[in-house]
């Protein structure tokens, strides 16, 4: 109740909010990637709300998931029908309180929401990347946070915060800059992809490989994008951000235009979850870029911290970080197992965490919609104040 | 391991089986498909196994899921290298003893192994039906196998048995032909499609309309068909049948030619997941017609017994068959819960019903694997010999 007041609040005030840009690893100095390939200058697109301490101690990052941006609250334009992907949970008042916390987040390495990435310009060839653009991992996503973090002058954050690819970009961080955060949340994530997540971001690229329109990624500027492909991949991911209970509690069997079935094979969209599935295909085309597509999709299949760093208990035990992990009981695309293996690699290495399986109806998506995020809330606003008091005392 | 001993032994025994086929509903008499449509000549290839007795009791129906066929056990030709898709489970000693029961399988109307389909001829174009061959249902389907029945000169089948929409059909016989078996056997299935899978059939049916040698069904004698979509489908389904333990297990995070990763974006198959699928998918569009399967996965989005009948305990309840209603523990294209609702109404209905939810990693598949047949034979032997044995005694 207090979260929907402090919202409904928070709309009336100015919650305007502009996206920066600023340019790192310049050409002398550039990024070497996971994969040993080099990259810069990389231009990264970040907003941020609230006001920085004196301190600088009072700083959260928030990683967005597959295909979030920078744009995780309030709106640029008074005329802005949308709020950002996460406006419930940050803002004044909200769970990530904006009148006490300084909040960044900033659009992934290869994305396509102003961070560098297939649609910016390659400075070799004066064109865009394309399918040239090398490939990243999670490891690199998570030095340009990183260098955005430096840039910003703020030495240790306050929390690092993310859900499903975001959660994966909050466990890196933790193992690759053990000293450089607080606390860290883990939102319906795991310390790697397991093979069923892998095979439907498989089929999910080769729709988009197989849309001739995709003509090997070279489609910019052509009349024709692959937008089928991209949509169908879209509409595949979707099925499994849902829940067989959520899916069927919203839609079942319903038809969408008619009380009698029409018998008539070319009606694509005669269920409500397929009239359902197509609009999710077709508003997703109008904001996402298929290479991009592709290289985060990638970025998240590679992700496997064991693989990287070893044992999670050594990976994960060399921050003094406190960790609060969440999975929903309905998400089948990180089941609550992946979420226990972090916990328990923690508790091995006495290190402080707190985990919850949330009870939802909504899937993987939980930790996104508006009606979970109480839930969510009346475990992270306590977790937060009391490692932001811990900080005080030390 | 009675049953492994009984296959081996089948094996070494002669186990060849002709496809047959017979012609029903005739232009005078055509089929009235649910649609309203009619349809007639229908050929309908079918496969028998063992000898009907004097007393025409001992007919066993097998209905095939959905990419299923005739092909139930055994080999047409001794150099054969494959035997039918249930071949550890039909044949002499297995638990569908063919040296005690007439098994009959038949493939579905509107599919591509034999029984009129899209790729039959159109007796008024003289030419492939292609996608003017009428939208077909699970009662449809039914009614041609109950014809084939008739043929046989079978007034009462000992049981019907299926899993998947074989199931699906099995519940549908029990519906529409209440006096004409004994014994229904339901496996992984339910009395409708939930939203979940209408919403994956949905998907796999896009990846199919979107391949550009789809040409709108028309592509028979096309020199390219639409195998790339056909095959994008097959890969989605897969990955429904499987239970992400077995896809864990089998597979988990293991790579397909190196143990290094490539950072290569264009590398489709760089995990054995991968590979696994693209091998499915390829392996599929060998044996199966896109038109056929459009029809096919739409025919199981329709199925909704409570739609078609009314509620369960008064549709099922107009049998006096026997119920064996089994479910997986890691299926979760037909949860177990789907099958409750069946046994739920069975018992409302006061009708014979054992129901068993059997322990299985490998998902919605595990009816067809060899591995978990034993278990599943544990029940439907003893069932089958009651069913039969109660017969007699009327």
């Amino acid at each position: 109740m207090t979260i929907e007041t402090a919202s409904a609040a928070s709309h009336a005030a100015p919650d305007l909010v502009e996206r920066q840009t600023v340019t790192l690893f310049d050409e002398s100095q550039p990024l070497t990637l996971a994969s040993g390939r080099t990259i810069g200058p990389i231009t990264v697109a970040y907003q941020t709300y609230g006001e920085l301490s004196p301190q600088r101690d009072n700083a959260i990052f928030v990683c967005h998931a597959l295909t979030g941006d920078a744009h995780v609250a309030g709106r640029h334009h008074p005329d802005d029908r949308k709020y950002g992907w996460w406006d419930g949970f940050v803002g004044p008042g909200k769970p990530l309180d904006t009148n006490r916390y300084f909040v960044i987040c900033a659009n992934v390495l290869g994305g396509c929401q102003g961070t560098t990435g297939p649609m910016s310009i390659n400075p070799e060839t004066g064109t865009p990347w394309g399918p040239d653009f090398p490939f990243i991992t999670v490891s690199d996503i998570v030095k340009v946070h990183q260098a955005l973090v430096d840039h910003l002058g703020i030495e240790r954050l306050l929390a690092v915060i993310g859900g499903s690819l975001g959660g994966m970009q909050v466990l890196e961080w933790a193992a690759r800059y053990p000293d450089n955060l607080a606390s860290a949340i883990v939102l319906a994530a795991g310390a790697k992809l397991n093979a069923q997540g892998i095979a439907f971001n498989a089929v999910g690229r080769r729709a988009i490989y197989a849309d001739p329109a995709f003509k090997s990624g070279r489609y910019y500027g052509d009349e024709h994008l692959p937008r089928f492909g991209l949509a169908l991949a879209r509409m595949i991911a979707h099925i499994t951000y849902l829940s067989e209970q959520s899916i069927e509690m919203k839609f079942g069997r319903k038809l969408q235009h008619s009380d009698e079935l029409t018998y008539d094979l070319l009606k694509e969209t005669e269920f409500q979850i397929e009239s359902y599935l197509h609009y999710q295909g077709k508003q997703f085309v109008e904001r996402f870029d298929a290479n991009s597509y592709l290289l985060v999709t990638r970025a998240m299949d590679y992700f496997d911290l064991v693989e990287s760093y070893g044992p999670l208990a050594n990976s994960l035990g060399k921050t003094d970080a406190r960790f609060l992990v969440v999975a929903y009981t309905t998400d089948w695309l990180f089941p609550t197992p992946q979420s226990r293996e972090i916990v328990r690699a923690l508790m091995e290495a006495r290190k402080h965490v707190s985990f919850a399986e949330l009870d939802s109806p909504y899937g993987h998506d939980a930790f996104l919609i508006d009606s979970e995020l109480p839930m969510l809330a009346r475990l992270v606003t306590p977790f937060l104040e009391t490692t932001y008091r811990s900080i005080g005392d030390r």
